[in-house]
């Protein structure tokens, strides 16, 4: 609606002020609020900065001019495909590649059971958009995907947290979580679970736990989505048996070329029982109508064409590479009292400051430091984490990762020295 | 949630054996629907029935050799970039190119007020998503484009009909329904508008009407969503000037380039106050975290490396004969009692049936004589328009063009006549 009138009202708000819409916005949008640490990130994208932050795969090892080769026939041979509205569901034939790339999981599944999605992140926005009332519960691990925990959100849903340790989700822990919440009354409509080198606790799901948690799920009546961008991008043996390969109709599997071909082409997907995948299919047409057809294309076009296995060893290697990187960097460097995980596939380490640091509050000085990381703050939909943050390995050379983990450890033992000095900080971060 | 005990519940509802978790989809899933004409125009995608159904473009007049280079290029020599995430506002050089586009309208706007989308679909899905809260009002044209209605209607919006007549949106009738629902205590959040080449009524917004509507709007603190996919596809003179270029404050201009350049690559754009814009970038954020950056980048250089215009002028050009191909058609062919607009642009004919004569209920017989069209009732929220169907002349070659009229008007003859010795059909269709 208009200023005119309400401009000029005398009013303290600030943002009344700025925004004259804002008495207009939907209940959803109100928690819609830029992130604190977007500035900084700003700041943080100078080359002088390590970013041991973003989750950029690192893409320059594709081979390029293959890639440029196919893009470009597909466009001039098959243009008026390519460049023509295509169907909500998406490609049929990449749908096809799509069931054999997760049959190296233990999946099968049929192509009519796939949506294909903008990224996976439009998956998890169409699956909570079919499912969550405002104050429906979802169950996330603790800590759990930023940009899951956001979308929650933003349908208002109401993440409750369930304990991970060294072997992913603790099923006792779910099972207890379940009891108290069905007690309370509370409706809860999913588990979300990255049960794969998870982001960003960088721990796996173990094999003897996975049978457990699907019963869980499966007696509760419970429907599992399990997001697994990593799950083939392990450093060691042969990829995890997924969820979803022992639970058909209890399971949405969620996929991304993201990581094992590009994100700047934004082709995700989601596998599910045919109701959901009814109700995804509406949802993502009303959302988009449909996705990119070339984008779609030039995936099917590269995975039937190109070694892409072997590619994706190629990136397990250079990460694995890394991750020893990251994790020798911390050995070396890093101050006693500090935990971290070892990734076996994915991205990224988290890490555990000593006790009273607060990894929000020490990141204006990391920058200044002229090193990133992402404050666990952001993992939980509770406010807590503030002792975690998370360091990814995939997107800077070896040389850079040991150079941002000494900046690190640097930046941490000042903070330990003040610390020691003043003792803790204000729990707002304002110190 | 999983089937088990409930799968073989004693249940007389259909749907519940065969969709386990029909109980468990949010409220706004439950009106999510697939149409009953979506089976139907399956069988209207065969080669042998003329579609004058879609809305597709034909792309087949781009060049697509200087496309693919220009996309073969981009990933070979920029791929790192090309598909690499990007950020969720979009490219700031496609923004400024955006920006370019609109001056042709009149719009004065700097890249910072644009967002880039997954087509203007996304836009209308953002825009939604940022301001209705289930029951609120949306006020849009009668008839309305069928895609806007399905996104407001997934939110929960009551959308509420404004009539229209040749000259566009009735500014006193825009005032009644204002003043009506106001008196009401009803909460109007946004109109809804397609001024120009409207989709599917094919008239345009009166010069004359323009600053009326504009000011009824500012009077009445009423946010004003102008969607404009068709606004550059005119067949006589200038370009008309844009509801926004009047209105910096009051607007929310969408765009697309899904008709003056090519639908595959999903590029649209919305323009907004920078408090809906902040809005608009973070739910884009949570629905996809950022678009395509090959897609955007593609777009980008096509503006700056192609004679774009030159491009439009020739798509305009072939959709002026095939307009005229259907205009000469219907006059030649089609039933005396009929009625149907001229279009001055765009890709659509809006006909109106002789009284009785039902487009729904008529559709299986078209489709039988090999002949499809879109029935009316989809472009109205509450259900009436039976006795209306769009035309698209935008793809079929003008012989295809005439053939399907041809059709067409034999099927409504033979309707006619039906009627002239039976009667009216039952309201439902079912005849």
């Amino acid at each position: 609606m208009v200023p005119s009138e309400r401009r000029h009202a005398v009013n303290n708000d600030q943002r009344q002020r700025l925004d004259p819409y804002v008495d207009q916005y939907a209940t959803r949008a109100k928690t819609m609020q830029a992130s604190e640490i977007r500035a900084l990130f700003a700041v943080a994208a100078r080359p002088e900065v390590v970013s041991l932050a973003g989750g950029m795969p690192y893409i320059t090892a594709l081979p390029l001019d293959a890639v440029g080769e196919l893009a470009g026939q597909l466009v001039t041979d098959r243009g008026s495909i390519a460049l023509q509205y295509g169907s909500g569901q998406g490609d049929p034939g990449l749908r096809e590649r799509i069931c054999e790339v997760m049959a190296l999981e233990g999946i099968r599944a049929h192509p009519d059971e796939v949506v294909v999605t903008v990224g996976s992140q439009q998956a998890l926005d169409l699956i909570t958009r079919i499912f969550i009332d405002p104050g429906d519960v979802v169950l996330a691990e603790a800590p759990s995907y930023v940009g899951a925990l956001g979308t929650f959100g933003s349908y208002q849903a109401s993440v409750v947290h369930v304990p991970m340790d060294d072997d992913g989700l603790i099923p006792e822990a779910l099972e207890e979580t379940i009891t108290r919440l069905a007690a309370a009354g509370r409706r809860i409509k999913f588990l979300y679970s990255v049960p794969t080198f998870h982001n960003p606790a960088a721990v796996t799901l173990a094999a003897g736990r996975r049978a457990r948690i699907l019963d869980i799920c499966r007696r509760s009546d419970l429907l599992l989505i399990e997001d697994n961008p990593y799950g083939l991008l392990g450093f060691d043996g042969e990829p995890q048996r997924a969820l979803r390969a022992d639970s058909a109709e209890g399971v949405v599997y969620l996929g991304t070329f993201s990581k094992t071909v590009a994100p700047g082409l934004r082709v995700g997907w989601a596998l599910a029982p045919h109701g959901i995948r009814d109700k995804l299919v509406l949802a993502a047409e009303s959302a988009v109508l449909c996705h990119s057809s070339l984008a779609q294309l030039m995936v099917r076009e590269y995975l039937a064409s190109q070694p892409w296995q072997q590619q994706v060893k190629l990136f397990c290697e250079l990460y694995a590479e890394r991750r020893d990187a990251m994790l020798d960097a911390l050995r070396s460097s890093m101050q006693p009292g500090c935990r971290w995980t070892r990734p076996g596939g994915g991205f990224y380490v988290w890490l555990r400051l000593p006790g009273g640091l607060d990894a929000k509050a020490m990141l204006p000085r990391a920058i200044s430091a002229r090193v990133a990381y992402v404050p666990g703050t952001g993992f939980y939909a509770d406010g807590s984490g503030r002792e975690y943050l998370r360091l990814s390995y995939c997107y800077p050379e070896p040389a850079r990762i040991r150079e941002g983990v000494r900046r690190l450890a640097g930046v941490v033992e000042a903070e330990m020295e003040l610390r020691a000095t003043f003792g803790t900080w204000p729990a707002d971060g304002s110190a």
